[in-house]
């Protein structure tokens, strides 16, 4: 079944707010055999809202809305729906009184201007929200079905899990199999090379490359699902070291997986990612059985202060050295107690880079028991960018040290 | 001027990949004076960017085109683009021998496959790209100019700043002025509530309020520049305490800012933030100057070990108690010397909690000098929104505690 999805907002078009609803929109769709085919944002005016609808493509019959149903002045999305479906405004008493109950609860008062959260249609029906007071819609006429959201995330969610995505999956005849295989660690076009004779012919199966700065993700869709194991199969003969997940797991949460099952615990010591390994290692729920902690010392005189570098290994190779990071690793390592330990130094940008030493360069350590395995990277002249490829490559680091061994 | 903007990606629509090119391609366009007022994102089949093209609203003559430009076998864009506009493809010797000079600089060999990167077309022009190997299209016929960039967030960027947003800017002719104030600390509705007689009617500027779980933007728009300087005037009347900064400006930006101007340094004791807090202080260019690192104690031994928390009191209050959170915090700032520290611990969830300390509770502590302010916040249950919520509550108690002196 194809869906649409329309999100309302000048924010999003204005580029305020980051639409992450879209991505989690979309992945939900496809696990319940659906896909979304045709996306459209726009402004919020009754106009733009009304010719979305009318340009909706004549093979979809779900649309999906998000946005433009919170109390402030700019959100017309209910008001524009009630006109486009024919449906009359009813003031829902028993739901305002609800809404006003959960406010004394939290010893705050229901702000008036929220009367209009209280508006329900005198056809279709409204998706109740178990995060938030903004209920959601559904509306329908001979062409479409239309299911209307709050732009919140939590709340789209909430309204999505519990009654939209049930309903799309009871429609659903027709199932779409779906398979991604997370890659790090090689570019697009080398693993396209070395899967080129795979991805010459792969039909009924679609394989998608889908770059991004910290790997690739190859995603195989079919209708049935045995040509897709087939292809699979024989994408793993190829590039199997690379991969590092199946579906939307995260190389923390792969990493993690790892660390339980060999009992080991971690510790992290940070220069230039500044706690960004520690961040996405704490990402994932559990994590407290194998994450020990970390320390982020940004100057010389902290990392021998906190993790016990030697001067003498600042004053002959510098903070940003194989030497440093190796000293950082142990540091940590023995102030933790924990099984593995894994350091980063290195210049993040813009600033603070020389002809020696430039912007990109960084130093990786990973020790476990007698094992010290440092590593150089040359990466960019973006600090964020560089921040987020090098907690990349150090949990890749410990994912490869953990597979060999 | 109005500009559209067309997204292509089957891993878009399946939400493998969250858009965050379009955020920053409406903010920059939005910079010159124009905007994006429609935007439609697709999969990589012919018939539907050909669709996508037809169905530009007819008051935009300016499209921009982001993904598809990669070199692996679905990325279709160029040969759509190439048939809608009616021009012949031409193999750039000149340009294939500069990407194999850059390949062999980097001790690799270019894939053959990435040949169809030095195709150009016969009519219009490419677009430099100064971060990878896929050139970008400019294109053209009575109807429209159409831009066409890789999805590559780095690649895009670089030609958008270099080439088509002079563009832009130069067929610019009527300006709009926006105005964005960044507020934490109140609830959407609260604002709204406090600015109702303001936001009645402010005609000819309009206001948008933009709520995300960190905080809410208030963001003004109008064609002439005195009329928004009064409405931000009556706005920051009422809310000013809550407004962090104006513009596209981060919260740990404006505490970094603060930090300079006093003169202070800083560093951090975390526990459930696991190192997010010090990612977003690091995130800033130039942080070593003010912050000087922190510490991850997931567990009550490094609490006691690393920041010197006292047995008694984790015996007493727990490791989830405000009498922790000042000691960690006082712990901190004795290590790093620093001139203020901050602490949080709390349950980030979505286990642990009890029913006395819920899944959710946090405390926070800042001390500088005498000073040791000790909050207590009921967030959520998701581990990501109360990690993300924890550090903007403890930023923005840094901002209050520097703002009052």
């Amino acid at each position: 079944m194809n869906v649409g999805l329309i999100t309302i907002g000048n924010e999003l078009l204005s580029g305020f707010t980051t639409d992450t609803n879209s991505a989690w929109i979309g992945q939900s769709v496809l696990e319940v055999g659906a896909e979304i085919t045709w996306h459209v944002t726009i402004g919020d005016q009754y106009n733009h809202i009304t010719a979305a609808l009318d340009q909706v493509p004549e093979d979809i019959k779900v649309v999906l809305v998000t946005g433009g149903l919170g109390p402030t002045h700019d959100d017309i999305t209910q008001k524009t729906l009630f006109k486009y479906f024919d449906v009359q405004p009813v003031f829902d008493e028993d739901y305002w009184n609800i809404l006003n109950a959960r406010m004394v609860k939290r010893a705050r008062v229901m702000p008036e201007i929220n009367k209009n959260q209280a508006i329900r249609p005198n056809k279709g029906s409204v998706i109740p929200n178990n995060s938030g007071s903004a209920r959601g819609l559904h509306l329908n006429n001979d062409r479409m079905d239309v299911f209307a959201m709050p732009g919140v995330h939590r709340e789209m969610k909430d309204m999505m899990s519990n009654t939209i995505i049930p309903w799309i999956h009871d429609k659903t005849k027709s199932k779409i199999y779906v398979r991604t295989l997370r890659t790090t660690g090689a570019m697009e076009s080398v693993l396209a090379e070395k899967l080129v004779d795979v991805t010459d012919d792969t039909r009924p199966v679609t394989v998608a490359f889908l770059p991004q700065f910290t790997g690739v993700d190859i995603r195989l869709t079919c209708p049935k699902k045995n040509p897709l194991i087939e292809i699979e199969e024989k994408i793993r003969d190829r590039v199997d070291k690379y991969i590092y997940a199946t579906g939307i797991v995260n190389l923390e949460e792969t990493v993690g997986d790892m660390l339980v099952k060999c009992g080991y615990t971690i510790s992290t010591a940070e220069s230039c990612t500044g706690g960004l390994l520690g961040h996405r290692f704490t990402n994932v729920p559990g994590s407290s059985t194998y994450y020990l902690g970390g320390v982020v010392s940004y100057s010389d005189d902290m990392k021998m202060k906190t993790l016990g570098v030697k001067e003498n290994t600042l004053q002959e190779f510098g903070a940003v050295s194989k030497q440093t990071a190796t000293e950082m690793a142990q540091g940590v390592r023995d102030l933790f107690g924990s099984d593995l330990a894994i350091a980063v130094t290195g210049i993040a940008g813009p600033g603070g880079g020389t002809a020696e030493k430039p912007v990109g360069l960084v130093y990786i350590t990973l020790v476990h028991n007698d094992t010290v395995w440092a590593k150089e990277f040359k990466f960019f002249t973006d600090r964020k960018l560089n921040k987020q490829l090098s907690s990349q490559v150090a949990l890749n680091m410990v994912r490869i040290h953990l597979l060999n061994g």
